[in-house]
Formats: structure tokens, sequence, C-alpha cells
């Protein structure tokens, strides 16, 4: 039923390369792109100078790799199974431990849905600890924290750009908890990357179907999509049929850690029905996902039954998907939220399989009224607690936040969220400066989403065109990930991280040399900028059609430097 | 050959309205978008409660009234011209004066091509000052200044909402030369609006041909596009064939006051030959435009000879088609920027027809690594000196700025405008916050747009996704535009423009009680959203193909905030 199909266009200006490990067997990919040369006249005749190829993140895993043969029905490769392996901490399980888990295995009518080359889990050994976190407080630098230290300084070392990123660094910032490295042990296909302010600004996007629409093979089709685009993580959002089934074939394809909401698929199983849901329920979901490879879970932990009357005086109450449920589900039973209550045995849980935990904001504004109210600073509070408690437990913590707060009120977000959560990373979602813009949200929170950056958020998770008003399709998907790339650059340029102004000053000298096809392969998205390009242009001319020839700036300025010489 | 064809629709949706004024008898046109009612259920019952119409502020002027025929061959209607007679201080003249505009008036090849009813050109009676900096300073509250005081409080009078800006505010800040009043008494078709730090922030759209494309037709069309999706100023930057007779049309058939960069035209008479250009062609090109009606002109006059130098350190040297052109003309020659070493005979004329001067920065940085260098501050402190020298003259002064510059040098640029230019307005183009997204500017711009605006920035001008490749059409006029009033509005909210989230604040109500009509009026681009939406819902449903009927929010929220009740 899943079609074969993967859309690798456009790596033909690249090379793929990888940088070895010092400390470790590993091997970093990573996009090279190589330049032409200057063309200068002296004394009439061409002198060609070189440039500085020019390295650029890449979050394309094989995809990127054009003498990577890719099979969906196979999977990519397994890439950090042997390091896992070699630590010796873990063990693979003689059956899935799920309930739910082992009931969709047995349903032959599923078969046909069914991703074929299923492996079984692991799971740490009994009395073994083995999440990142722990592993950096013991003072062991995991091939993960090299790889991630060697992936954030790209062209620092052959330029001689001093970085204080280095693979100790790594160490003590997961240590401290001030960065993750979200790495399911079942989740070997991802390659790693690291989410703390002191890192690159990472991106993540949502996918997945609702039950009004969508298949399987699209929603693979648009992680493998988001994954070319830029998005460093990926959240499966789907809340349709076969969640299940859709989430292995996206995860055994997904070169990029893969996050969920557990709580959506714990009430598709009891078919929409929120007093039906139980702690148990939810519990065998979140073993089920952990086996998969989903590598952190949203959870709503943090909003607690005092804080529902709060949201109740809001314009927009809660606009959390999540938090809403949670919320109707103490009103109901009048009981305390049960992801509150039993938080230590969830966190027991994601140790076992190295999941990490993003605490959900059930309580984030959902308009410029609500923004900074006390709904919203009482559940962090609270997000403050559970991130001492998961890391009591050696879990990995990440705090979402807002949503839509006006750029004046941005700052105090980031404050409180430093100040609540101990230095967590914050994963906000824009937020959205205004809200009179549907069908260009992408735009209203990726100038919200650039400032929170430069603040210290350390990922910012994209919104696209169609927010509020409908599920996104491909190309929605690449317009949003393109305008929260943008955000996290302008983010990283302003927080000077090290060589973050590489790419910018190569295509700006590209720019202002007329070099088109060294600046088109060194844009965000080569194919827009070359479409564009050609939609005015006839020939590789020292101008475009903006200026025309004679009014052309870099051109007049390129005599005028001559005249000075 | 001009077709008589305006884009008119989605007017449907508004009423036009009028405001009258108290001091002058004046009808400041406005949209009001009528809400329906919210519908609840009590015992069973359906209870209506009405929602309050919202008043947005209207740059379309008669387009937008479907009461007004329009005829582009005849022009708008001329608001101000009773105004500006009845004042006394004008005159209007014999003839056109400018060698230029009567050579083309007697060029009958032209004739197919010239607006029909051009009208003998007004000028300032000699010995009398007619700029509404000047009666500001005299104390008089025009019928201008009082225009824009209304149309800059829309919903406050009918909400009780407190607003410093007063008619005696606008005098104030005007006679200050905080704010102007673009308003050529030729154009008197142009409504007033205010360009100033205490005031909504503006934004600026250019339209214009380049030698290489499109025509007439094309640019009255864009220019009326403009105003319709709420460009507040035009600036004509056409620099094809023609350019007289373009501006002809666009300036009587545009409702907001339009600019031009005079030296583009100056450049064209002598061919482009920039060693021909003389301070004569470019004095009459001042004078054949001031009596066609442009309100204000971009002048590089702050970029001397001596700043030359430092912009040849630079990666990307002279961006600015202006300052390329002036540069070299000072090179060329060894001689000072004429238009510095005549700016005080430019004000002389600029003062006669109260054309307000933009002083350009022809130094702007056309890259991250040129943001806040020397070459750039230089010329800011001598646009200093030239905003004294303007105001000497009673001419109204607006400042350029960048350009390129990432989050992180923003502020200074705002900070050092403020005490170079005695707190002269700000008008900049972005500024773009990362280099490596063409296809994109809209983007990485108005994500500096939204934070210098924020910072005090009075105008934006906006950038298209094809900034850097070609030339806008008609939807990336649009896309530029819609990113570009986010970027205002964003700032209007942090600033706390008296009433600027009453359109949010309505529209967040409609959008959690799935109002959806009322969302998609209230909202920037009705039909954009619309059009999104239809693509994923069947009807006016409770929910909408993102979450799904069971996984919607605002839903679930509604229902806790009954079981609150």
């Amino acid at each position: 039923m899943i079609e074969n199909k993967t859309d690798r266009a456009s790596c033909s200006d690249f090379e793929k390369i990888y940088i070895k490990g010092a400390l470790h067997d590993i091997h970093v990919g990573m996009r090279k792109v190589h330049l032409t040369d200057t063309v200068t006249i002296e004394d009439g005749e061409k002198v060609f100078s070189k440039n500085d190829a020019v390295v650029v993140y890449d979050t394309g895993g094989p995809f990127t790799d054009p003498s990577v043969e890719i099979d969906l029905k196979k999977g990519i490769p397994r890439l950090r199974e042997e390091w896992i392996l070699k630590r010796g901490n873990v063990e693979q399980l003689p059956d899935i431990s799920s309930e739910y888990g082992k009931m969709r295995m047995a349903d032959e009518s599923l078969d046909h849905l069914r991703f074929e080359h299923i492996k079984l889990p692991y799971r740490a050994k009994k009395g073994r600890k083995i999440s990142q976190m722990y592993y950096a407080q013991q003072g062991v630098i995991t091939a993960e924290m090299e790889y991630v230290a060697i992936r954030e300084n790209m062209n620092n070392e052959a330029l001689g750009i001093k970085s204080h990123i280095t693979p100790e660094f790594v160490r003590q910032q997961v240590a401290a908890g001030h960065a993750i490295i979200p790495a399911n042990i079942n989740h070997p296909e991802a390659e790693p990357m690291v989410i703390g302010r002191d890192f690159l600004v990472k991106l993540n996007t949502n996918i997945g179907n609702s039950a009004l629409s969508s298949g399987i093979e699209e929603e693979v089709e648009k992680a493998v999509w988001s994954c070319r685009w830029g998005g460093d993580t990926l959240m499966d959002l789907s809340t349709g049929n076969h969640i299940h089934e859709t989430r292995e074939w996206i995860i055994r394809n997904c070169p990029v850690p893969v996050g969920t909401v557990p709580i959506y698929q714990a009430l598709e199983k009891v078919n929409g029905d929120i007093e039906a849901l139980t702690w148990e329920i939810y519990k065998d979901t979140l073993i089920e996902q952990c086996e998969q490879g989903v590598d952190y879970f949203t959870i709503h932990a943090g909003l607690l039954k005092a804080h529902v009357p709060l949201a109740m005086k809001r314009l927009t109450g809660i606009v959390s998907r999540g938090g809403s449920i949670m919320s109707r589900w103490m009103q109901i039973h009048d009981a305390e939220n049960f992801l509150y209550t039993h938080f230590d045995e969830v966190c027991e849980i994601l140790a076992a399989y190295d999941v990490a935990v993003s605490l959900g904001d059930g309580l984030r504004p959902g308009s410029i009224h609500d923004a900074n109210d006390a709904a919203q600073f009482a559940e962090l509070d609270t997000l403050g607690i559970l991130t001492k408690k998961a890391w009591s437990h050696h879990v990995q913590v990440i705090i979402e936040g807002p949503g839509h707060v006006p750029l004046h009120l941005i700052k105090e977000n980031m404050e409180r969220q430093i100040s609540s959560c101990y230095g967590a990373p914050f994963y906000t979602l824009g937020p959205l400066t205004i809200d009179i813009a549907p069908g260009y949200d992408h735009i209203t929170s990726a100038i919200g989403a650039a400032h929170i950056a430069w603040m210290g958020t350390a990922m910012i998770c994209y919104v696209t065109p169609k927010e509020h008003l409908g599920l996104p399709n491909k190309e929605d998907v690449r317009n949003g990930i393109i305008a929260y790339k943008i955000a996290a650059h302008a983010a990283d340029l302003a927080k000077g991280h090290p060589g973050a102004d590489v790419r910018d000053n190569a295509l700006s000298k590209a720019r202002f040399e007329f070099r088109w096809k060294d600046q088109f392969n060194l844009s965000l998205d080569p194919e827009r900028a070359l479409e564009y390009y050609k939609a005015g242009s006839k020939s590789d001319e020292e101008y475009c059609t903006m200026c025309g020839p004679n009014f052309c700036a870099m051109r007049l300025s390129q005599s005028v430097k001559k005249g000075c010489e």
C-alpha cells in the first residue's frame, strides 16, 4: 500500500560529507556547498580567485546522500544501534510490552498497513540507567554528545573560528539539564541533535492526520519532506485512524527525533470519550510509543485542577488540545490531573528508553488578550516542580511555551521560564504576535519566534499558513519550515552563535559578484530563489529585472570600487 | 490604451463609513466590519448577544466605496483641493514650469499614453509658506491634521478608549518635526495620513517598472492594488520609458501619498550616463514632479564624498541605487554631492508645493556583514544636519534607514537615528535580519521591521518575496503588503497604540465562538483566510480540519466553561 517514493531532488548541487569523530567511531553528515570562483578583470585579463566551500547543517539524513539507497519499506539505516548496544546497558525484549501494541500486532486486518520489518524493542536492563543525562552526569561523553558537538560547528574548524561548543561542553550542558539530546534507544535511525539555549536554535514541525483527512503514505511523505527542508525534530500529532501503524512507518524512516502527544492516542482508544480516560490506558500508550521509538512526549502534567478556573476568565479559554482534554477530565471526575499524580511512574517508564519529556503548556494563551495571564504562569511554575522531579529520574526535560504573545510581553515569558524551570530548554509555539492575520500565521509567529529564540528559546515549533484554518499540505509545510529556519537563523546571528554568519557572508559575497548559482545554492530554498529569478531574467547577466542594467547598485558600486583603486 | 479596470472585489463585506470632523468640514473614510451575534444555548433555548462592529483603517480611498464610480481616465475625486484653496496661499500657474514637462506635453507621439485631464499645477504664492509644518508652527490645525487625528482613532470614541491622539497633538507633533503629513498641493486626491512614532506604524510599497518590464497599465493597476491591501504610501520607482506619463496616471488615481526618487528620472534624461548628470537637470526634474503631485522625494543628499571610501571596505559595497549613482558621480567629477551643495535650493522648491523630503540612506548596509558600520553612521550624522536645514525651510522630513541588520544591532540604529536626526520620523527598508533566504525576504525583513517599528520607526518600506531576484508581480505585492501589515500591527500592539487590540480581540472572540465569517472579515486578508479554510472544510462546523471534531480544543474549552458555571 505504501508507495516507495521519496522526493530527493535538489541534492545534486551539494556534496554530502561526513566528518569523523575523535572520541568515537562516528561520521557526522553535512552538506557541502561548493562555490564558483570570483572573476575579476586585471589589466584586461580574467583573474580567478577561489571561494571557500560552505558547509551547512543537514537534517536530511540518508535522504540527502545520493549514495544511499532508500527503501521506505525497510526503513533507513539504524545509525545509533551499535553505539547503544556497545554501552551494554540495554536488552532486547522477547515481546513488545504494551497491551495495545500486542493487540494491533495480532490484528490481521492491519497486515496490509503494517510496516514489515518491525524489530523487537530495547529497554534498559533492570537497575541500569541509560539516559544521555545520566551518562553526562557520570562524566561520560557519549557518541551522541560528540556527534552534536561536531554538528553544531560546521565550518568552524576549517575556518579557524573559535567555538565554545566542544563534546565536553555538550556533556556539561546535558548533565545540568540545560540541553537535551532526544534519543530513544528504539529510534536508532535518528541522527543525534541537541536542544539548548547555547546551541543553534532548532525547529520542530508538526505533521499528522486528523479524523478528517490524509493517510499513512501522505504522512510519511510529509515527514521526509520536513527533514528535507530543515525540520530538526518532527511531532506526529495524528488523531485519526491507524495512529499506531502510521507512527511505525514514520519512525522507521525518520532521521530526526520524533515527538508525540500520547494523550491523543489514549483518547482515540476510548473513542473520544474523555470520561473513560484512565491512567492505565495512558500508561499502556506510553509504553507502546516508547517501544516504537518516540523520542519525546508532550505531557500536560502541569495543568492542575486549581488552574482551570483561572483559564475560564479568558477571551479564548484553553486552546491546547491536551490541555482542554485534561481540564475536561478533571472537571468530570472532580479529581487532580492523573498525569500529575502519576508523574513519577511516567518518569520511570521514560527513563527505561531514554525518552525525553516535553512538559506541555496546556494553558498557553490562544490570543493576544490572554498572553502572560495568571493561568499561564501558574502552570509554568508547576512545570518547574515537575522539571526537578523528572531530573531526579535522569529524564531529559524541555518546557513548552506559548502561543499568542505581543512583542513587548515576550521577554517576560523567557525570563520567567528560565527562573521557574531552572534553565531547562524552552520550546515555544511561535509565539504569534498578532491575531488578525489568519492565512499568514507562519509570518505573525516567525516574528515572535525570532524574538523569543534570540532571548533564549532553544527550539521553536513551526506554524504553517494554514494555522487556525485547516491541515497543512506539503507546500504549507515547506513555507512553515522556511519561515522558521529564518526565525531560527535570525536568532542564531543575534546570539552570536560561532560561525553562524559564514553562510550569510558567503551568500552576500556571491550576490555582490553576481554569482547567481552560488547565491541560490547557499540559500535556504534554492529552488524557490531560482524559480523567482528565472521568472524575470533571461540569462546569467550582471543584473536582474528588479533594477535593470542601468540602475543596478551593486554593478555601479563595483565600478566605484575600481575607481577608488 | 489604459484600460479602465479596477479590482474592487471583497468590499462587499464591509460598510464604508465617513466620520465627520468637528473643526473642519471633512469626512474621514473608514471600513466598518459588522459582526454576527454570539449564539449560546441557555435552558435549551438559543440566546443571541450582539457583538460591536469593528472599524478598520482604510487606505483604499474611493476604491473601497461602492457608491463612488471610478473612471481611471478621469482620476479619482480631488478631496483636498477645496481645503488647499480655502487657505488662500496658493495660486494656479498659467503653465507647467519644468522644461521637461513642457517638452513631454508638446510631444504628440505621447498623446496616446497621456492622462487626458491634466490640470495646471498649484504653487505657493510668492512669499507665502504653505507646508503642514509651517501651519502647525503657526498654531493652525489644518483640515489635514484633524483628518489624521480622526483616522488614527478608529474605534476609540465609540468604545470609550482614551487616546492621546487629538488634532492638537497632531499639530504639535508636526510642528516639532516629529511627524509629517505628506500632502503635495498638487495631489489633492490623496487622503491625509500621518507618519510619526507616536502614531500607527505606516507601510510604504514600492512599485514601478524597470527598463526590462511592465507598462503603464500594469503599474496603475499595482498602485490601486497596493492601496486595496493596505499600503499607506506608494513609491513609484520606475526607471524605464515613459516615467513621466506613468507617474501622472498613478498620481491621478492614487488615494495615498506618492513618493519618488527623482535621481532615477534625471539619470534617464541623460540616457544613463552618470557623468552627464547635472544639478540643472535634477532641479528641472524636481519641479516637474512637484507639479505632477509627488508627495515626497527620496534625496540622497547626505552621502558625502568623504563617505565613499568607507563603503569600499564593505562586503557588499553600496546597494542603494541612488547612493551608487551619486557616489559614481562624485568620483567621476571629483566633486562634492550636488544634492548636498544645492540642498537649500532643493528645500526652496519643495516648500513651494509642500513636498516632504525623505533623506535617503545611500549607504545603507546591503548585508548582515556591513550593518552598523562607519559608512552608514557617517551618512546618518549628515542626514541630521540636513534635517535642521530642511526644517529651517519648513520642509517636512523623514529619514531613511536600513537595510540588512541582524536583530541585536537594530536597537542601535533606532537610538542613533533619534539622536542624530532630532526626532524626525524614521523610515526603514525592512531591515532584513538574515541574508540566506532569497525568495522569502518579505519574511526575513518583516521580522526586522516589526522589531524596529516597535523601537520607534514610523514607517516601514515593504520588501516582496522577489527582493534580490526580480520585479514583483501583483501577488508578490499582496504578499509583501500583508507581511508588512503584520509587522506594523505587531509594533502597534507592542507600543500600546490606543485601541490597537480592538480588532485582535474581536477576531479572537469570533474564532473562539466559531463565527468563521466574522473571523475572515476581521482579518488582514479575508480572501486568503477563506480560501484556506474552504480547502479543508465542508461546512460552517464548530471545528476545522486542523483538529477535527473530537480534538478541537476551543470546543472542549467551551464545555469546560459550561461545566464551571
